[in-house]
């Protein structure tokens, strides 16, 4: 039987487009003589919906949807799509997570969700009821163990911990099927490929049945999602995989069970695609810009984030802007005029000290006494910001972040200043990785378009005099591994002093400053997602707290007292 | 017995602090001879957490907090508290929200709630395993059917839909109890304390038996919580009640059933009193700041916010500051400082035409030739809030921002102008909401301290000549009342047009500049929630997304060829 992996990018919300998408790539499956085409969960809504779920109009909406689905598709092919579906008790949340099987134009199988996600950027709970069997769905004669995303993934902690009671992979072997079909959203971190072949190989291995897993691409709003489909043979092997980061269509025919995948992933490489499809995809999507513009400071994140910018849309579509100020270094507006020429992009030059100087002027009898400090250094980044939110209002252009994930991490950014924008494209990647993406990108294109001064000099945010990040931070080496270690694996000071030998007081100082920041991240724009642990929708905490890792004065005094 | 009701105001992650005040607090109980004294929910942490429930060391600090409890607390009294625990299986989320009794030192019984609200602010399936029993705990020969918060709502829906299998109130009254004791962190919204009236005689009167609860008071970031504890008779009617909004320590003779509780709610002063407690909470749990800052346009959201601020803080602690531009009326700084000098508040000018004049100055080459639009109205407001911060960040003044919920909703806002600030305390305030206040706060004086013409002007942003909200929106009336059926009723184009007569055309337009200003409202202050469905963590929508209220073009080409 010949299968069709249909990966595609739907678009949020957008009922009509996705739905003449799946209806135009069933046929083209069914022009290749394929008998069934599988196609990603949610495809009909694009994932995530979020609240869109809590509007009965939109569910209204999306019946009609699937009905259209079912008139408009060929009628000699089954395609299995996912949507989201009414429950039809009168307990419990009001939808479900479902894997549907159309043929024929009708509707033939239905495959609820059971394992719903409800950590990191995930609120399945919020809008589901979870599935509670595992039907095997018999196609042809092939006997189908289709399953949503989550429900092959409860392997993952083995040892350790399981997340959910069931294990549907379990459950569908012991039924007895012929193909494990898994309809995904499954977003991209730097890793998760090589994850998917770890849980899938296994799965496999364990069952002696192969796997088919067909992943959404594409990115809405923060979340990247990558495709990364593939199928696995009986054995755990990689026969075919698709393209991560583009939509494609794969066939595999069933009898082929002795084809191996070569294709191969590096992690730099994956986060620079990744990063350019998100960025694309806001763009895009939103459709609501006309060239995108990134504030250039001469330094390394303005740089990769208007390279990246470059490689999404076309140097014709970015514009550069230097924003020099008296404490601006004259690499700065020469290292930007370098990048804008070898990138192509247009380049404008404006100075902010008129407006800085207009600022001083305002507040100088307020503030008459006091000594220069943060509130200058910040009318600096604020005067820069503003400039770029002008230009950007007065030309629909969109505006890119350029803060990096340690800045982020520890607040080294104003608010309203240079965290003004509309994405943040940086805002996952540590600055060590931005040095990586730096490199990575001038060898990619054979030829330097991120400066070399801008590469070699030292961090700083020039908001003052000589000022270096490393007068206030710690290298960024060895910031960037305190911080993966607390935001990413969940350590903590003792855990993170032992692992690395870092002085406590140091991992403390940065542990608290990662807390203090949260009311500045609070208000930053989207961030791309590239980590397990973004800043954004998948991390919560609170503004407003006194967590200071200590125990109560209570247990410290019984403790004296023993 | 006597039972004390204990209505305390912890700080999130402030384990000390909570443990001291749960372990002082019990020792005034004890000392008035209760045999029960009760804590709300989640108390030992505060309420909500959030993702600090993810981090062990924080977990193991509650599990050191709970023994320094056992030790710390008076012998001779019962101590019900609120607290995660951990679940000792290998399956499931690794907490349990809890309530514990505590006597003679020691831990003596465990509670684990059985229905975790996962919507709207709630996240408590992203933490939390659910109970699956419901005990009967004997105290002393009193049968206690203590349970947690949402375990008691599983009635609100009855006829139409029950979000939860199970009905804990139920299961425990099968089982005999002489009293329920509901331990809640349940925020408020106007007019939830007759919905719990409702939902708690109701429970009383089907099963003859009384209910205590305790609910948590104060507020943690953006929510409320209100307290409103009480003791209902097995008739329904209330025994006692705790004052709204502040601390208290009610003390029950359980043979005293014959008393009743006349205090009265308006929702005007329920409004009032919970902004007020929002705002100072927020300024004292931080501890960051000395005084708060309000940028006052002589308009009313600036008035009735600063009018706020001053019955939260002191007429000591607040700054006002007037920031005309050229297109400011005289009335915009004459009000200014009327309401300043009613309120007794320092009060700066500083006009910001040297920063405007100085924005058009840099940008009048890369600006030739435009028109004057959007980007020049938002440089005005974008210098305020420049101002406002630089300010802000020379004193350590708290910024509150002023916008109220009808400008949020449709985006007439600047981001990083008047949206600036570290708390926005009218944003889930419809403008309509806003004059009520005005009034009250007025009336409740006995003096005017909002002026007159501030209350009678009509509403303007003032950023060009003549400008006037009417110009651009319907009458505050009409848009509020559209957008509280779409926002808080999730009702649709067609049903509001329907029910109240308004334009189609009109409530679509309304319903889209909602959605399309999506990403200003990702990126402002957190604002206080006061009505059932706030901006902010409990409104989750897409920013890219393409949701047009439409069916798909198949469907359109379906039906006209039928």
């Amino acid at each position: 039987m010949k299968i069709g992996l249909a990966q595609i990018n739907p678009i949020v919300g957008d009922l009509p487009g996705n739905v003449d998408k799946i209806i135009a790539w069933s046929q083209e499956a069914s022009r290749q003589g394929a008998d069934l085409v599988v196609f990603p969960e949610l495809c009909v809504t694009g994932y995530p919906p979020l609240d869109l779920l809590d509007s009965p109009t939109f569910i209204d909406a999306v019946e009609a949807a699937l009905d259209d689905l079912a008139r408009g598709l060929p009628s000699e092919i089954g395609v299995i799509v996912g949507a989201p579906i009414r429950n039809p008790e009168k307990v419990g949340k009001r939808l479900f997570n479902a894997a549907l099987l159309f043929e024929g134009g009708e509707l033939r199988a239905v495959v609820r969700k059971r394992l719903l996600p409800t950590y990191d950027v995930f609120d399945e709970h919020r809008y589901f009821e979870a599935g509670t069997s595992s039907p095997v769905i018999d196609f042809r004669g092939l006997r189908l163990g289709l399953h949503v995303c989550e429900d092959m993934w409860n392997n993952q902690e083995q040892a350790e911990h399981f997340l959910y009671e069931d294990n549907p992979i379990d459950l569908l072997a012991d039924k007895g099927v012929d193909l494990f079909v898994n309809i995904s959203a499954s977003p991209f971190s730097v890793g998760k490929h090589a994850q998917r072949n770890n849980v899938i190989g296994e799965s496999c291995r364990e069952h002696g049945v192969p796997f088919l897993l067909v992943n959404t691409v594409g990115a809405n709003t923060e979340i990247i999602f990558d495709g990364d489909s593939r199928v696995h043979a009986s054995d755990g092997h990689r026969i075919m995989c698709a393209p991560s980061f583009e939509e494609a269509m794969l066939f595999w025919d069933t009898e082929d069970t002795a084809a191996r995948c070569s294709r191969t992933h590096t992690d730099i490489a994956d986060l620079h695609d990744a990063l350019i499809l998100g960025l694309r995809d806001y763009y895009q999507k939103t459709g609501a810009f006309s060239n995108a513009l990134v504030g250039l400071s001469g330094g390394i994140d303005s740089a990769v984030t208007c390279a990246l910018a470059v490689a999404a849309l076309g140097a014709e579509n970015v514009t550069g802007i230097t924003l020099p100020s008296r404490y601006s270094s004259g690499g700065s507006v020469s290292d930007s005029e370098a990048l804008a020429a070898n990138l192509g992009i247009a380049f404008h030059h404006v100075p902010i000290v008129p407006a800085v100087d207009a600022f001083e002027e305002m507040l100088a009898d307020l503030f008459s006494g006091t000594e220069e400090g943060i509130a200058e250094e910040n009318i600096q980044a604020r005067a820069r910001g503003m400039t770029l939110m002008a230009v950007s209002n007065k030309f629909g252009h969109l505006l890119l972040t350029t803060g990096n994930k340690s800045e982020m991490s520890v607040g080294y950014a104003t608010l309203y200043g240079d965290m003004n924008g509309g994405l943040a494209v940086l805002s996952d990647v540590y600055k060590t990785q931005v040095y990586d993406l730096a490199n990575y990108i001038n060898e990619a294109a054979g030829q330097t378009l991120i400066p070399q001064s801008t590469i070699d000099k030292p961090p700083s945010a020039e908001l003052r005099p000589d000022q270096k990040d490393a007068d206030s931070l710690p290298p960024y080496d060895v910031l960037d591994d305190i911080l993966r270690r607390y935001i990413e694996e969940h350590l903590e000071v003792e855990e993170i002093g032992l692992a690395t030998g870092y002085p406590t007081a140091l991992v403390l100082k940065i542990l608290n400053m990662v807390d203090r920041s949260e009311y500045k991240r609070r208000q930053a724009p989207p961030g791309l997602r590239v980590s397990p642990k973004a800043f954004g929708m998948g991390r919560r905490l609170p503004i407003v707290m006194r967590w200071l890792r200590q125990r109560s004065d209570v247990a410290l005094a019984n403790e004296k007292a023993q």
